[in-house]
């Protein structure tokens, strides 16, 4: 057996561990029953222990370094395996066992420590964890590369090709532009919402219309599957198994509506990936950003457009005849469009969302800077919610404490976030040239436009990066000024005509 | 660490492999989408090869086999642990590995020939499946022992302690009391099935019904959950995780509601296996006998009974009053226990069930004597048919081909079913005796009757056999004379007072 095809074995048979840790993990977030845990817990260690065993074994990591380093009978697609393969190994190796098992410990604490400072508003319980695990991410980032800000590593890690120099500029036109615009339009938004916003619509119909979603947006049920979670998600294995989840609000029907396009967008990507890479490395979204493009795109592109709602709102009134009397597709468009200043991210509206996501980019940089101590980072983030959002922020809850992220140590994720937004926005400029956008919505086409993004995004899983993506198909490389422009020609249509 | 720590280490990894395949298969019958099952299928291969290799290893093999020849230092529990282990490392063993491998591939193929040769009714299609199934038990039965009547190897594997010899006395009771009993009741059957029995009966009304079931059997549901599949089962990795589910067919209430009942039956048993057992191979029914016995007792002794109508029909007719209007509970109780002529046996009554399994064990019977050739199979189970239960069988789906045991190598397994009544039916005297059942029943207090069941049977879990139950329980082995007396008792009263 030459050296690539005993590599192919040896990551099938990782692929098979991540496949039943996976399926476990779906199982746990959608339906097990809660006595059920500790037992699970205890065995699933087992196995991840397993995997963690394979995906670092000598033989492993002799084959994918001789490989790398001499990969002359290799096609292009293996040495992208190959390559992907040595970084994900470059990734653990550095790190001592027994760091890793401490850290793993001290994360699935302070998650449970975070969601109870959460509930009791005090951030002074959840304190000491958050500064455990700033050290114990400052250390591995060193262990992994001395030479490299820490910041650095963690960005590459969610987005790869992503620095702080990059993440400097693209939040300069954040700052700069969107914000200050963001500022005049909350200067005229509508003070209220409107009251079939805030109608009651029973659970079951709404399900009824997130199913007729899934085949608006071209879903294929065949290779995938609804359910019901407290936060939705988009979970899959390979492109023949692609599930999302949405939460029914019974008080808010925008939240599950636009939630499960959102995840709809997720899972298209997913479907989409060419089934040649369901065995490989290469599998999936090329990154966390070029993931949440996509979901951003059908979510705010598509999904709060005028001509969807053209098309879709008759369907809706159907479902909803007395809470949805007398309103049109315009006046239903401008209130899935309503701005608001929020306390909360995830509640946020479009325009105002990537100012959340600033807030805590400034503060993750100055945590891995080391100007900063822990003590005072409610302050810190208060200061920055009342310059950017105008908001005073009273409770823990409604500021510092309210993301799982930091508890879980994913430090420079959340930046990705607001570079999937940006990457939708300039995405949608070529697409408007390439297709007649606006007449496949309102004709009720994306499949159309799905068959677009998937020959220039969403088949090449992880054997392209974005940037290669975005420069295929855009003709640059990414430019967030395609962002800032997006947002002050739709809501300056929609608030400043 | 002292070899039975190390036993216990072992041991706990292949739970582990247990629990994630478990979930895995789970999820494949309740909800996985058909497009994932050719990557799925070769992933979940591997795991099981790892699991298959873990069992087997010599490590393994060394320390159960030490242990158990030198049990001194071993509690009473943990000697019952090192002999189900031997056993089951002896079960394997002797089948050389490439037997194995084949006979998996084999019999894979086979039970989709079966469903093919059941949907063209082509018993030719699958006959020499069949015969290669049939060929290759006799030689592992000879290869694990080659002293022993090839059917008691099988017949021992289901059914832990029982053989032909013992089989063939209750078979005796069966053909000779209760057969000629259910023609002295078919006599006067009733001929036409009332009509509130094949109204339609909504879905989504029908699982509130359920619902409402699993708090009338004390289910308890943050150990467990209800779902739906097309062929209902109990699924279970360890006590705090039970699982069962239903099929709704609008036009057969009956159907749903028993099944029910039944599957709550096998999950109360594993709810009540007690905790302790959760990390070991003795977690679970003692067997399937002793299962089958608790599902059947509460599907057919406590839910097909007056007094369970009596106190739960008028749920029943809050949420279908036109369907049950001006129903009362002893016609319900009366069409709940409706005997007929069936060539299925899944949809058999409980009278004339065990007829269904004398067939087959008469068939397995004849198999592993040699008596008999494949070709000369459907003609065989016609006569018996026409024998035992007077009908003509027209095309093999509903005789020879209707179930799907065979086709994946269970010989052996079908007589379990009618043990389980029968068990069932031995254990109700003494439960006669000792409780107030049809009080219990009648006022809704199960939960008493679920104690005592937890306390005589659930809570020992496989460390103790069905006969050592069945003696301290009804002071007395197994006696199918109480099978045949509870069914005569039964039905006499109902069609022949």
């Amino acid at each position: 057996m030459n050296g690539f095809d005993r590599f192919k074995e040896l990551q099938k048979k990782q692929k098979a561990y991540q496949l039943v840790l996976g399926i476990a993990s779906w199982d746990s977030n959608t339906e097990a029953p809660k006595a059920c845990f500790p037992y699970r817990s205890e065995m699933l260690s087992l196995i991840s222990g397993e995997y963690y065993a394979l995906s670092t074994s000598e033989e492993y990591q002799e084959i994918v370094n001789a490989l790398h380093q001499d990969p002359e009978d290799l096609s292009e697609i293996q040495k992208k395996e190959i390559r992907k393969a040595k970084k994900d190994i470059d990734k653990i190796l550095p790190i001592p066992r027994e760091d890793y098992v401490e850290y793993s410990r001290l994360v699935n604490l302070s998650q449970r420590e975070w969601e109870e400072a959460k509930a009791k508003d005090d951030y002074d319980h959840f304190k000491p964890y958050l500064e455990k695990i700033i050290g114990f991410r400052k250390k591995m980032a060193h262990q992994r590369d001395p030479d490299a800000h820490p910041y650095n590593v963690f960005l590459d890690d969610f987005e790869e090709g992503m620095d702080m120099e990059k993440y400097d500029g693209f939040f300069r036109i954040v700052k700069e532009e969107i914000a200050p615009f963001a500022k005049e339009v909350l200067a005229v938004k509508d003070e209220k919402p409107p009251e079939f916003m805030v109608a009651t619509y029973p659970r079951d119909k709404q399900k009824q219309f997130v199913e007729y979603l899934m085949d608006v947006l071209a879903f294929d049920k065949n290779r995938g599957l609804l359910k019901e979670s407290v936060h939705p998600f988009t979970w899959n294995t390979h492109s023949k198994d692609v599930r999302f989840t949405v939460r029914y609000l019974e008080n808010y029907l925008f939240s599950s509506v636009f939630a499960a396009i959102h995840e709809l967008g997720h899972a298209l990507y997913e479907q989409q990936v060419d089934e040649m890479f369901d065995m490989t490395n290469l599998k999936s979204g090329a990154s966390m950003g070029m993931h949440e493009s996509q979901s951003r795109f059908y979510e705010n592109v598509v999904g709060r457009s005028l001509p969807f709602w053209e098309a879709h709102l008759p369907k809706l009134k159907k479902l909803f005849p007395r809470q949805l009397k007398g309103v049109d597709a315009e006046e239903f468009f401008r209130a899935a469009n309503r701005v608001d200043e929020t306390f909360i991210r995830v509640e946020a509206d479009e325009l105002t969302y990537p100012l959340h996501i600033l807030i805590r980019y400034e503060i993750e940089r100055m945590i891995f800077e080391g100007q900063i101590d822990v003590d005072d980072l409610p302050a810190i983030w208060n200061k920055k919610m009342k310059q950017y959002l105008n908001l005073d922020v009273e409770k823990p809850s409604q500021g510092i404490l309210q993301d799982v992220h930091w508890s879980t140590g994913m430090f420079g994720y959340f930046p990705t976030y607001a570079l999937g937004s940006a990457y939708a926005a300039q995405i949608y400029y070529t697409i408007k040239e390439e297709l007649d956008f606006e007449r496949l919505v309102r004709e009720d086409d994306i499949a159309e436009i799905n068959r677009f993004l998937k020959e220039k995004v969403h088949c090449y899983g992880k054997s392209k990066t974005p940037e290669e993506i975005l420069v295929a198909l855009t003709g640059e490389p990414f430019n967030p000024q395609y962002y800032a422009r997006y947002l002050k020609e739709k809501y300056r249509d929609i608030y400043l005509k």
